[in-house]
């Protein structure tokens, strides 16, 4: 008999299933469409059907002990997902509830940045720390916030929306409703806005030219800033400029050991580590300068579906 | 025989010593002048038997439990004072090293804000809040930051420097060097410099044009706005507007119950909330709006000596 814990991570798009066993590998994984269901609780009967098909292909006896669920604008108070302005589901989405329905065990839900922070905390490169801040760079700017080694949920269980702090009252409009903030700037959407402000502002010839908002992706820019396009290299610095400002706002708030960036845009490496660790530093009090490492993600695979899964076995005291 | 605790706050200019029973009341105060003591030894050597004195006085046998103690740029986890720009003591001062030479009691040493913190939390207007922040507006703006019913002190013991997170990387010099903190513009000393600028941008009447820079104190303001003064009822209002969108930053990373405002500038009461309220909630996240409470502290009297005292008494798990 072998222990396993259930992770899961809710995307506008994909949902993605996983098993996972008590050393953090991935036993197996699949993937939904999360927009097919309408119905949430339709949606949650296809969740237990795909997690009971997955533990019954796995060799050997498995005994699921817990379930660990990553979405965005998830409440880990409340166990539901709300007002999530990037899923079809309205309102409030009592999703534990709605897995309790299948499962006796232990089923935890927070917001997907809270799951990679402590998929980080439990199977990646912040094993060992007690204060630290995983930052998720994909379409939104994303923040799990660890403090004496448990995630901070705030007293409504919505804390760590640096994405949702300000750059300027008056700046980008956001999809929070508000202008301005951090994730309209340092994102893979950010980033694109940053070159279709550059490619107005100057005239400088860029490859970027030749491509729509709409054909624009964050790999493109940092395939451009490979070939040295100037450009895709000032939207870079532009980018770590604003994030790095940022950041060292936050380390005056929790002073963490280490931030890690995840996802999409941090997968450019260089081109937006060395400006946000420049600014950054460039920014910060003095207290703080020379100790805060900016590191990439420990996770390489399977990421989503393992900080799900180390929620739940966080939970269970693993 | 009767437990106490003994609570200190060093400040630039005086240290307050206190004696305080296990209900919180303040039994005895006095004050030292911090600024006599070149030699931080010769000043614990004062601060013991300024200790002793008080606990010999007091009627009934005291049993001295602990000691805690407030002081800028103190830090908890190497119990020193490090490079505080207020007191003439250069360096690195290990002042719970000093006092256990006279002591073999617990000895517990922080920033001034987070001892302030901790005194809300034990005696003041936070107890049985888990998540909340005190903001102390004096000559600075210090921070102390709760999640999870704890101090959070960070990996170096030096988090919660609200104070020194940016509103402007070109705005006023502040005193560590860099440009366009908080704390340049949301502090006593920030109001003046406020006072200033509105007074050399306009040819608004003013009865402040008649005070020198000198000779302005945050209550003179104070006075100025509650007589309808325009140029103080401005500067309280940008006060606030700069706060109150910084507040609503620090809201996004912990998500507190309630933000309380301390020190002499929130004396200024409705003058400085009521902006500062207004803007924070204007610039707030829906998710967060009209969900944290902006309150003044609920420490009345002896708040400096309370809050250190308190900070001993977590200590010890009372």
């Amino acid at each position: 008999m072998k222990n396993c814990t259930a992770g899961i991570d809710i995307g506008g798009t994909n949902t993605l299933v996983g098993i996972v066993d008590e050393e953090g590998s991935c036993l197996s994984q699949s993937s939904l469409s999360t927009a097919d269901y309408a119905d949430p609780k339709e949606f949650v009967r296809e969740l237990h059907r795909e997690i009971e098909a997955q533990v019954g292909h796995i060799e050997g006896s498995l005994i699921l002990e817990g379930i660990g669920i990553g979405a965005p604008n998830g409440n880990y108070y409340h166990g539901s997902i709300e007002f999530a302005p990037n899923l079809r589901w309205r309102g409030i989405v009592p999703l534990v509830d709605l897995m309790k329905q299948h499962y006796s065990i232990p089923v935890v839900l927070t917001n997907d940045a809270n799951a990679a922070a402590m998929g980080e905390m439990i199977y990646g490169g912040a094993q060992g720390m007690r204060d630290f801040i995983v930052i998720t760079l994909g379409t939104g700017l994303g923040s799990g916030i660890v403090v004496n080694g448990e995630l901070v949920y705030g007293h409504d269980g919505f804390a760590g929306e640096i994405g949702h702090t300000i750059v300027d009252p008056h700046g980008r409009q956001c999809g929070c409703g508000r202008r301005g903030c951090l994730e309209t700037y340092a994102s893979a959407s950010g980033i694109k806005r940053t070159v279709f402000e550059l490619l107005s502002e100057t005239t400088t010839p860029s490859i970027l030219r030749s491509v729509s908002y709409a054909d624009l992706t964050a790999v493109m820019v940092t395939d451009a800033a490979a070939q040295g396009d100037v450009i895709a290299l000032e939207a870079f610095d532009m980018t770590g400029r604003i994030l790095g400002l940022k950041l060292a706002d936050t380390v005056a708030h929790t002073s963490p050991e280490a931030i890690f960036l995840f996802g999409g845009l941090a997968k450019a490496g260089e081109f937006i580590f060395q400006p946000t660790s420049r600014y950054m530093e460039m920014n910060m009090l003095n207290i703080f300068k020379n100790k805060v490492k900016l590191l990439p993600s420990g996770l390489t695979e399977n990421a989503a579906v393992l900080g799900a899964s180390a929620l739940v076995k966080k939970e269970l005291g693993k």
